[in-house]
């Protein structure tokens, strides 16, 4: 171990009293009888809005939407404090290992994420071995890309959930930024209509296939891997010239015969956490060059540097972690919709139900016990105006309450807008976010009960100026952090991800069933269920088969 | 008035007791409280998988994952019979004024989404007046494609919400039956960059332009409109020529001198079921072929014709309902995953999103009274296997249950498959979702309580023997008519959606700031809450601009 180093459970900043026996987790549930109602009139003021607000690396936070005072604003900070997670984050930040379970056998590693981006300024991360292997990395990675040859115009992008969720949102955020002649093709499910679809009319010769798998055993994207091998030489190509890989070092796919290049994944960054390292590195910067996949860096680390700060005013991702656990826990919403007004930003609410939801949907908290609170919400969300024409007629009159992230921008990413009944487009975009924060918070009564809206339903809305790199990447950052600080509060261990295991485990046992029934072998200590769900659908197919088809009146 | 008809509210059929007060409500309260198990050893066998399944029109129904037994699904029926549900069904189908809320000024209209596709067999549909309707608007699209110049490879599709979600998630899951040389492009957003990528490279005089809106006057789809038009007239080209409008008889849109043709929308179909109307007619005419729309009509159809039948078990819609409301109304749970394991299903859960969520996320009943119990859950979802990799880790450890739907497929859409490890790659997506199905139900202790699943979170499996268009026809109609009977259960109005309207009023008002600004007009008179956010932003953005940017240490 190196020096000064100790199992990070015995040291009393990572073991505060567990979230629920805090004096603030008391407080705070008082608090929530008598939390104050938006709809009250007279109680979302101007001043009010103007009073509570954040900014900082390049986004503005405004929370008067929601149901707080100064008082619970106060508890909330205070809650932060005694659970120590600002020190924990400090933690994180020096490598100790942060992904651990005590006393059980589990992962047990450093967390260093923000590592990724800690290459301007003065750094912010202790942990020195790991900035030596991701400079490394970067620096490969520009390498690579000063010396590919210009006949690469598509990248086929292969890979899964971590590895693929957080890259496809980046990238499909800085399409106006993309260089010309430079496409994409994302492969991720098994389902082999998934790609079909995406080497259908693919011209292999201008085709680099990107893949990423930190395991180098992922099934979906080794057997995907496999088959666009076989593709590429039924074309008369050589995969090696086309294919890189992305893994950690010593995996099966970490085999520099197979590839044109190789690009290391580390085990102290996360699948959900790696869109800044390299997974993510060698897409934007294929779409949109090297520099724009710096900017972005840039921008997360501006925001990293506000998540050490102690007070919540000045740290927007503790801000917005501590909002959403008085919305859970304490005003008991289960669901948080994340609405970006940019249709740049539409697979972004999918990218962050994976970020959130796969960290902190977890059941026992760091010392293996049961907690006894609701711990990571249910993330969903598209974007607006078009959910406002969907769900928001939920959100508006029914019976459940969901608290709304709102992501907007003063600036289209394109330069382009339209003069049409007096606005602009981009100013109808903008006026019906801020108008949808107002509606659910203020509600309206009228005689006619189909037409009141209670109100009171909350929100906090997050601005930039422009859907840039750098904003992009505080963005991204804002919710990393978001999660992490959500983590801490409850004390969960939100690094590993032991609950996919099992539907592995058994969909393995299946494909047995698949293999053996194929070869004709004994398949009787195989999965019952499994054997009778195959059955059944065998025998409801062959049915169908047989039913004579209806003819439709008008077809000829 | 017709003959015999008379005021709906007054027909005890639609005044049966109210959800709440039903025998049936105390009875499934109180089983509930001691509702199976999943994950009791020798709970889930195959005999008790092969005893609860239903199927019919294309479509294979699994229950054996939900936590009923034989006495909680002889109460839901019960609960069915009491709020005579499929007698509701039948007056929807006999064209009787099914959108009210009783006492109060409302819509108070038929609701005949149905008769889109009663054009098969004997008719299911008996308002006549409909039928004629619907036959007219389909000869005309029939004779359109028929006689649309051979130059149009391209349609822009324009509309937003019910104008959109449906057709697109419908010419997504049909992409393998698509014509050659046949694209399409969207707009819904009034984000101006939502249509500047569309009419980006756009090759204007091989395309057809759809404009899609029921009132002719909605906000989005005008300035998108008016956008298009003016683009196209910049590249030299008549827009009359390439524009066609879907809409209500009588709107602004209803202009033949606007439009290459116009087709009509009915006030007997809402939006969010229009799919199989014109609206969605169109695109997947263009698409896929007339003859492509007709066959998923017929799948539609051939479910409609389940959705009349008393008995649950061959009521497939009726079945999937009153599942539902077990898990939302009894076992409490806030929303239900929908999970297809489809790529070309991708755009699916967000259509049935809107779907579910537009027409039962209401507050109070069809007499204007507010409910005391949960209506209409929100609705989530993203394709497996993709989604084991992202939110799967919350289904299985987290502190919140979710119940989930699968929907799957024997066969993939397109042919080729690939063996890789000795299995398929549909053999391999199956069974993951088998597989997920049978983790969430057992669960699996372990010493290392990281690893311990706690199992009993219920699913249904819905399955089709391949996504062809009579399939996706049956499964758009089988979700159709859960949220209709799911709204007749619970006595709320599904067919309005007042809670958007006040979002658009306010909407309004901000954008007067906005135009009062431009003119230097008095303007405090208008919104302090919005003007104060305004100047937020703009200060913000100000401020921003002269922050000098930090230089990445590595750029050059």
């Amino acid at each position: 171990m190196p020096n000064g180093y100790h199992e990070p459970w015995k040291d009393p900043f990572l073991n505060p009293p567990s979230f629920e026996k805090t004096k603030s987790y008391a407080r705070l549930k008082e608090l929530a009888t008598q939390a104050p109602d938006l709809s009250r009139a007279g109680f979302l003021t101007q001043e009010r809005i103007a009073s509570l607000f954040s900014q900082g690396a390049n986004l503005l936070l405004l929370y008067g939407f929601e149901r707080v005072n100064q008082e619970i604003l106060g508890e909330l900070q205070a809650l932060a404090d005694e659970r120590r997670v600002v020190e924990q984050m400090h933690a994180l930040y020096a490598g100790r290992p942060i992904n651990f379970i005590e006393g059980y056998e589990s992962e047990c590693r450093a967390v260093l994420h923000p590592a990724l981006r800690d290459v301007f300024q003065l750094g912010l991360v202790s942990d020195v071995s790991a900035k030596v292997l991701v400079e490394a990395e970067l620096q490969k990675l520009r390498t690579f890309f000063e010396t590919l040859p210009s006949q690469f115009e598509t990248i086929l992008f292969i890979g899964i959930g971590g590895s693929q969720l957080g890259p496809h949102a980046l990238a499909e955020a800085l399409v106006p930024y993309h260089l010309p002649n430079r496409s994409v093709r994302y492969v991720a499910n098994v389902d082999p209509d998934d790609i079909h679809e995406a080497l259908k009319g693919l011209d292999c010769k201008k085709t680099l296939v990107a893949v990423i798998s930190k395991s180098g055993t992922t099934l979906e994207t080794s057997t995907n891997e496999a088959w666009a091998r076989a593709y590429f030489e039924k074309a008369g190509l050589n995969p090696r010239e086309h294919f890189v890989a992305v893994t950690a070092p010593k995996t099966p796919m970490d085999d520099p015969t197979k590839y044109r290049a190789i690009f290391h994944m580390f085990d102290f960054v996360g699948g959900r956490f790696s869109s800044t390292s390299v997974v993510g590195g060698i897409l934007i910067s294929f779409l949109a060059g090297v520099n724009c996949f710096f900017e972005l860096l840039d921008g997360a680390n501006q925001m990293d540097r506000l998540s050490i700060t102690g007070d919540m005013r000045d740290n927007l991702p503790l801000l917005l972690a501590l909002l959403g656990v008085w919305n859970r826990n304490f005003l008991k919403y289960p669901t948080t919709a994340i609405i970006p007004y940019s249709r740049f930003l539409h697979r972004f609410p999918a990218h962050l139900q994976q970020c959130d939801m796969e960290s902190n949907g977890k059941g026992i908290n760091r010392m293996g016990e049961r907690v006894p609170y609701s711990t990571g919400p249910i993330i969903w969300g598209e974007p607006g105006t078009n959910a406002q024409h969907s769900f928001f007629q939920l959100l508006h009159q029914g019976t459940d309450v969901v608290p709304v992230e709102f992501i907007g921008f003063k600036e289209a990413s394109c330069k382009k807008d339209f003069l049409f009944q007096e606005t602009y487009s981009q100013e109808k975009l903008l006026c019906n976010m801020f108008a949808q924060a107002i509606a659910l918070a203020t509600g309206k009564m009228h005689e006619n009960p189909n037409k009141s809206f209670l109100g009171n339903r909350p929100s906090t809305i997050i601005l930039g100026t422009k859907l840039d790199p750098r904003t992009l990447g505080s963005l991204l950052s804002l919710y990393e952090h978001k999660v992490v600080f959500q983590g801490f509060l409850w004390g969960i261990n939100s690094f590993d991800q032991e609950g996919v295991q099992l539907g592995k485990v058994l969909a393995d046992e299946l494909l047995q069933i698949k293999k053996y029934r194929r070869e004709r072998k004994e398949e009787s200590h195989l999965s019952p269920v499994g054997r009778r769900l195959f059955d059944l659908l065998d025998d409801f197919s062959a049915a169908q088969g047989i039913v004579p088809r209806t003819k439709p009146s008008g077809e000829k």
